[in-house]
C-alpha cells in the first residue's frame, strides 16, 4: 500500500475508503493524493447525473432519427450524438486518470465503452457517406447505445443482473431444448392424428397439415394466446381430441413454464448470493484499508474517538452530532474511548441505516401566539384532530366523494359538490398543520402526508385554472380537465392508508418500488435493442390512418397483404414499428403475450423475431421479475431486523432513558445493495465467514470475530 | 395404555404402530385385540381401492344424470347412487367400530360424511317426489359428492392441501381486496378520462362509458385475455392513453399477480411446514408406543434383535432376509445385538427407503447353452451391445425414423420403411435381452427399458392388426391407425434418455409426477363443484350442431342472443355446460384464461360465476401448483440425500466389501409425505426438536438424542 505520509491526506484517503464501502463502489483507484482528488471529483453526484442525462439524450435520439416520430435533419441528430460520444469519451478519460493503467485496460467494461464509441463514430461516417452518395444505409450502431447503460461505472446493479442471467443461461438453455423437443413431438403427433382428417380452421384454411405451422401454433398455445381457438376444429370433430390439448397444456404450458420459473428463480438466487458475498467481502476489505490507515497502538490496534469523529465528519459532513454520538455508542459498547477493527468495520453498514432524528419541537404557533394556542378552544381542536374519529370521518368523506366522482360531472350539483369536497380536504390539511408541528408533519418518512398535500394543492390549482378558463369561455382545455380528473381519483387512494392490513402490503410495495429501477433499466436495454432491430426490419410495413381519413387503404392498414386478416379487422394498424414509441408499445403488447400471433405479420422472419423476443423477455426476464418480487416480498414480509439494527435500537432506548432527545424511526435499508445483502445475510453466517476470509487475505491480527 | 397381556398380541399391536408410522396413518384406534384385528382389516389395501372405486362411480354418475352425456333413467342412477351411499355408510360404521366412540364423534370428517350421506338421501327423495308430481327439481346434492374425496380417511393429503389453503386465505383475501381497490380506482380514472370522448369499440359499442363494464373489462385485462383489444380504441385516439394501460398492466397484471404468488407460496410453505412438523411428531410418538411395547431391561430399555426381526417380518412380510439384515446393521452400528429407543424410532423411515436388491445372476442362456453363449461370436455381440456406439447408432436411427414419420405415410416407400424401423427396434430389444440378464433388464426402477418394450410391442401388434385389416380390405379402422401413429411418435421420446443433461430434468419430473396426484384431486374437487353448479345454471343455453347439420340455428349456437357475437363467429358453440365432459373442457379453457370473456355469455350471472372461478382456480389453486413445482423442483435439484440414506449407503458399501451380494439403488422417497418431510427437514433441526418434544410428552428416559 503506497500510503500518503501527511496526516490530513491519510484521513482523506480513509474517508474515501469508507465512503466507497458505504456505497459499495468497487473501484481500485490510485492512492496518490492527486489521484484521490480526481477520484472524489469522479464520484461527485453531479457527474453521475450528467452521465445519465447524456445516455438518456443519446437513447432519445431514436425519436428524431429515421423512422422518426418528430423528424429532425440528419446533421442535427449527428451533432447531438457526437456531443454525447465526446462526453462519454471525456468521462472515460477521467476514469483512466483515476485508475492505474494496468487495471484500466484489463477491465472489460472500459473496453466495451471504447468499442461502442468507435463503432458509433464509424457508423455515423459510413451512414453520412452513403446518404450523401444517395445509397441505402442502415444505422446499425443504434443497437449498441443501450449497452452504454450497462457499461458505465454507475451501472453496477445492471451489470450484476446481466451477469446473473448469463450464468443462469446454460441451465435455462438445456431446459428450453427439452421443452422444444416436447413441442416438436406433440406437433408430430398432431400432424399424424389430425392432418389427414380434412379439418378446417375458422378462416377456412386447412387445419394442422403443415408441420412447421403446427410447431408455431403449438408454441403460441404455450403462451395461451390462441387458446381455445386452436383446439376448436379438432374438438368440434371429436371430443376425444380435447385430451390431446389438455395433455399438451398440462405438460407444456403449466409444468414446463413452472419449471422455467423454478430454474430461473433458483439460479438467479444462487448467483446473486455469490455476488453479494463478493460485495460484502470487498466492503470489509475497504474498511480494513481505512482501519489500517488510522490505527494506533501495537498489540491490538485501535482507532480513537477523536480520529473516528474526524473521519465520520469527512465521510458524511451533514451528519448531526446526536446521530454521530449514537453511532459511536453503538460501536463502543464498553465505553473505552477507542474501538477495535471489528467494531470499526461495521461503520459502513451503520452509516447506511437511516436514522431520522426528530427533536420534539414546540409548535411555532405556540411560540408566536401562546395565549391563543393554549386556549381551551384551541386545545379542543387539537384533541379532535388527534382523535381516531377524525380519521374515520375523513375516510367516510372520501367514500362519499368517490360516488360523486363517478357521477356525471356536468351536473351542476356534482360540480359544486366538488368545490365542497376540495374545501373539506384543504381544511383537513390546515387542521393537521395547526395540530402537528409542521416540520414533523413534513418529515421525509411521512409518505402519506406528502402525498396528500401535493395531490390536494395540485387539485386546487388545476380546478381553479379550469374554472377560470371555463368562466371566461375563451378556451376549454381538455388536458387540464384530464389532470383535474386524475388528481380527483388519486385522492381516493388515501383511504388505503387507514386500513392497517393494507398499509403493511403497501409499505412493502413502496419499499420494493425504487429497487425495481434496476429491473426497469434491464427491460429498457432489451426493449431498445429489439425496437431498433424491429424498426429496421418492419418500418412502414403497416400504416395507421386516423379514424376520419378517407383513404380506402385504412381498411387494410395500407398493406394489401393484410386485407381481410384478423390484424386489420381488429383495428391493430397502430401496432407497428414506424417509430420508437409505437415500437415500445408493441413490444409491451408482445410481453403481455395475448394476441401476439395476430399482431405479427405471417411472414416467417417476423415469426422468428417474435419467438426470439418471447424467449428473451417472457421466459427469461419476466421470470426474473417474478423471482425478484417473490424473494423481495418474502424477505420484507418475514425477515426481522438484522443484528446491527437491533443493537442500534437498543442503544437508542438506553439513550432515551437518560437523554430523551432522540425520536428515531429505523427506515431500513433503502438501496438495492442493502436489500440484497439483507436477503442473503439472514440465517447464514455470511458476514462472519467473510470477515474471516478478509482477515486471512490481508494478514490482519484478529480473526476471532463473532457477530454480536 | 391398556396393553394386551399376550406376547403375540403385543407384537401385533407394535407392528400396527410401526406400519401406521411408516405410512403416516394418524388414527387413534382402540388397542384391544378385537379392535386391532378390525383395524387391520380397515387398512387392507383392497378396501382402500374399493372406497375409491365407489367414489369414482358416484362422481361418474354425472355422465348419466340429466343433463347427461349418455342418458340413463332416473331409477337406474338413483339405484347406483344408493349403493354407493350404503358402501360409504358401511365403511364409516367399520371405522366407528375401530375408533373409540368419543374420538369418532369429535372428528369433523366423520360428521361431514354423515351429513353428506344424509343430504344426498334427502335430495334423492325430494327429487323423486318432485319429478313424480311433475314439478321442476334440482339435484343440488351433487356438489357435495367431491367432498367425499376430501373426507374419507384415505384423503389425508387432500385434506392437508385444503387446510393449507384455508389458512392462507386471510392473507390472500386482504391482498385481493387491495388489488380490487386498485382495479376500481383505475376503472374510475378510465371512466373520467375516456368516457366522454365518444370513442367506439371495434364492434361499434360505446367505449368505457359504463363503470361496471369498465371494472369487468379491466379485470379481464389482468388475466391478459383482452389485451391489446381493450386498449386499441383509446390508443388509436391518442398515444398518451397507452401510458394508462402500461401503468395498469405493470401494477395489476405483473406486480399484483407476482405478489399473489409470493403470498400463496409463502403461506403454503409455512403451513405445510407446520403440518409436516406435526406429522413427524405423530410418527415418532407411534414408534415410541411400539418401543414401549417391546422394550426390555431396566435403566436404559432396549429391543433385542430377535424381537426386532419378528416385528419387521410382521410389518413387511415380503422383505428379503438380506434387506432386513441391512436395516438391522444400520440401526445397530456398534453390533451390540440390541438397539435403544433412538435407533428403534428410525425404523419407520428406514422401511420407507426403497432398497432394490438385485443378485448379480448369471444369464439364463449361460446356464442353458453355455457352449454357444460363451463362444467368440456371442461374446462379440455382447461387447457390441454394451458399447456406447450401440446407443449412438440407435439414436441416429430414431432421428432418421422421425423424418420418415413426418413424411406422408401413404407413400409405399415410407410405409415399407416403417416395417424396417420396427424390425430394427425389435432387434434392439432382443439383442439387449441376449446381453443383459432379463430380470435385471426389467427391474422396477429401469423406467426406460419398460417404456421401450411396451411401446415397441404395442406398436408391433397395432401395425400387424392394421396391416391385416388393410390387406383384407374389409374394414379400415381410423382408431387403430391413430394408435399406430401415437405409438410411433412416442418411440421418439426415447432419444431424451441418451442426453445426460436432459435425463436429470426428466428424472426429476418423473419423480414429482406421482406427487402431483394430490394436486389432481384438488383440481377435480373444485372443477366438479363448478361443473355441477354451471350445469344447473347454464345447461342448454348454447347448442352445438355438427358441421353437416342443415339447421340454420347452427350459425348462432341455437341461441338467438348469440347472433353476430364473437362467440358464435369463433365457432365456440361446443364450449357449453350441456354435459359434464363439455363442462370440464370449458373449465379447463377458463383456467387457461385466454378468451374467457368471449366464452362467457354477456349475462351478469355468468360474469360473477366466471370471476369467482378465476379467483378460486387461477389466483389460488394455480399459484399453489406453481409454488409446489417451484419448491419440489428446487428441492429435488439441490438437496442432497438425507442422513438416513447416507448411513444406509455407507453400510451397503461396507457389506459389499465382504459379502458382494447386494447391488442396490436408493430410489429415494416416493410418497408425498416423504417429499414433504424431506422438503422441511433439510437445513432445520426439525427431527431433533421433534424427538425432544415427543420424549417430554411421553416421559421417556433418554431425551439426549442427537441425529447422526
Amino acid at each position: 500500500l503506497r500510503g500518503p505520509e501527511l496526516d490530513g491526506g491519510r484521513f482523506d484517503l480513509a474517508a474515501v475508503y469508507v465512503s466507497d464501502a458505504q456505497h459499495n463502489r468497487n473501484i481500485t483507484f490510485d492512492a496518490s493524493p492527486p489521484s484521490v482528488r480526481l477520484y472524489l471529483i469522479y464520484n461527485h453526484w453531479m457527474l453521475h447525473v450528467l452521465v445519465y442525462v447524456f445516455i438518456l439524450v443519446d437513447l432519445a435520439l431514436a425519436l428524431f432519427e429515421e423512422p422518426a416520430l418528430i423528424p429532425l435533419p440528419v446533421w442535427a441528430t449527428s451533432m447531438i450524438e457526437l456531443i454525447c460520444l465526446v462526453a462519454f469519451a471525456v468521462r472515460l478519460a477521467h476514469f483512466a486518470k483515476v485508475v492505474p493503467r494496468r487495471i484500466f485496460l484489463r477491465d472489460p467494461k472500459n473496453i466495451c465503452i471504447i468499442v461502442i464509441i468507435t463503432l458509433c463514430l464509424l457508423d455515423m461516417i459510413i451512414y453520412g457517406a452513403l446518404k450523401v452518395s444517395g445509397n441505402y444505409a442502415v444505422r446499425w450502431s443504434r443497437v449498441l447505445r443501450p449497452l452504454l447503460l450497462v457499461n458505465v461505472t454507475e451501472g453496477r446493479q445492471l451489470r450484476r443482473a446481466f451477469r446473473s442471467i448469463r450464468n443462469a443461461l446454460p441451465q435455462i438453455l438445456v431446459l428450453f431444448f427439452l421443452f422444444m423437443f416436447s413441442v416438436l413431438i406433440f406437433s408430430l403427433m398432431a400432424l399424424k392424428l389430425m392432418g389427414k382428417r380434412n379439418l378446417e380452421t375458422i378462416e377456412g384454411a386447412p387445419y394442422f397439415t403443415n408441420y412447421l405451422d403446427i410447431v408455431f401454433d403449438l408454441y403460441v398455445l404455450v403462451t395461451t394466446a390462441n387458446s381455445p381457438d386452436i383446439m376448436m376444429p379438432a374438438y368440434n370433430y371429436s371430443s376425444f381430441f380435447a385430451l390431446f390439448f389438455i395433455l399438451y397444456i398440462v405438460i407444456n404450458t403449466y409444468t414446463f413454464m413452472s419449471v422455467f420459473l423454478a430454474v430461473v428463480y433458483n439460479n438467479y438466487k444462487k448467483y446473486l448470493k455469490e455476488e453479494v458475498r463478493q460485495l460484502v467481502r470487498a466492503k470489509r476489505q475497504k474498511m480494513c484499508h481505512a482501519f489500517s490507515l488510522l490505527k494506533e497502538g501495537g498489540e491490538e490496534p485501535v482507532v480513537s474517538k477523536a480520529h473516528w469523529n474526524r473521519l465520520v465528519r469527512l465521510v458524511q459532513p451533514d451528519i448531526t452530532n446526536a446521530h454521530r454520538e449514537l453511532l459511536w455508542n453503538v460501536s463502543d459498547h464498553h465505553n473505552r474511548g477507542h474501538i477495535g477493527k471489528v467494531a470499526f468495520v461495521q461503520l459502513a453498514d451503520l452509516l447506511n441505516i437511516q436514522v431520522i432524528t426528530l427533536k420534539s419541537r414546540a409548535h411555532p404557533l405556540h411560540t408566536w401566539i401562546p395565549a391563543i394556542y393554549e386556549s381551551a378552544v384551541s386545545k379542543l381542536i387539537c384533541r379532535m384532530v388527534r382523535h381516531r374519529m377524525f380519521v374515520y370521518l375523513y375516510d367516510a368523506i372520501i367514500l362519499v366523494n368517490a360516488v360523486f366522482i363517478g357521477l356525471d360531472e356536468e351536473d351542476p350539483v356534482v360540480s359544486s359538490a366538488e368545490w365542497f369536497f376540495l374545501t373539506l380536504y384543504v381544511l383537513e390539511i390546515l387542521l393537521k398543520l395547526y395540530t402537528f408541528e409542521p416540520r414533523t408533519f413534513f418529515a421525509r418518512h411521512h409518505f402519506w402526508n406528502w402525498f396528500d398535500t401535493i395531490i390536494i394543492v395540485s387539485a386546487l390549482l388545476a380546478t381553479v385554472i379550469n374554472a377560470a378558463l371555463k368562466s371566461c369561455k375563451c378556451y376549454t382545455s381538455r388536458q387540464i380537465l384530464d389532470i383535474v380528473f386524475i388528481l380527483r381519483v388519486l385522492r381516493l387512494i388515501r383511504v388505503v392508508d387507514s386500513i392497517q392490513r393494507f398499509r403493511a402490503i403497501i409499505n412493502t410495495l413502496i419499499k420494493i418500488g425504487p429497487l425495481m429501477l434496476t429491473f426497469g433499466q434491464l427491460i429498457l436495454v432489451v426493449y431498445y435493442i429489439f425496437a431498433m432491430v424491429g424498426m429496421e426490419l418492419f418500418k412502414g410495413k403497416v400504416q395507421f390512418f386516423s379514424a376520419d381519413s378517407p383513404d380506402p387503404a385504412r381498411e387494410y392498414c395500407g398493406n394489401a397483404l393484410l386485407k381481410d386478416t384478423l390484424f386489420a379487422r381488429n383495428n391493430y394498424c397502430k401496432n407497428n414499428f414506424n417509430d420508437v414509441v409505437s415500437s415500445f408499445v408493441l413490444l409491451l403488447e408482445l410481453t403481455v403475450v395475448n394476441q401476439w400471433h395476430d399482431i405479427l405479420l405471417t411472414h416467417v422472419s417476423a415469426r422468428i423475431f417474435f419467438v426470439l423476443f418471447h424467449i428473451v423477455v417472457v421466459i427469461i426476464i419476466m421470470n426474473i421479475f417474478v423471482a425478484f418480487i417473490l424473494e423481495a416480498f418474502i424477505i420484507e414480509y418475514i425477515v426481522e431486523k438484522n443484528d446491527l439494527q437491533t443493537s442500534l435500537e437498543k442503544k437508542i432506548e438506553e439513550l432515551n432513558l437518560c437523554v430523551d432527545l432522540l425520536f428515531s424511526s429505523l427506515a431500513g435499508y433503502s438501496t438495492m445493495d442493502g436489500l440484497l445483502q439483507r436477503m442473503f445475510e439472514t440465517g447464514t453466517d455470511l458476514s462472519a465467514e467473510v470477515i474471516a476470509d478478509t482477515s486471512e487475505d490481508m494478514n490482519f491480527s484478529n480473526p476471532s470475530f463473532s457477530p454480536a
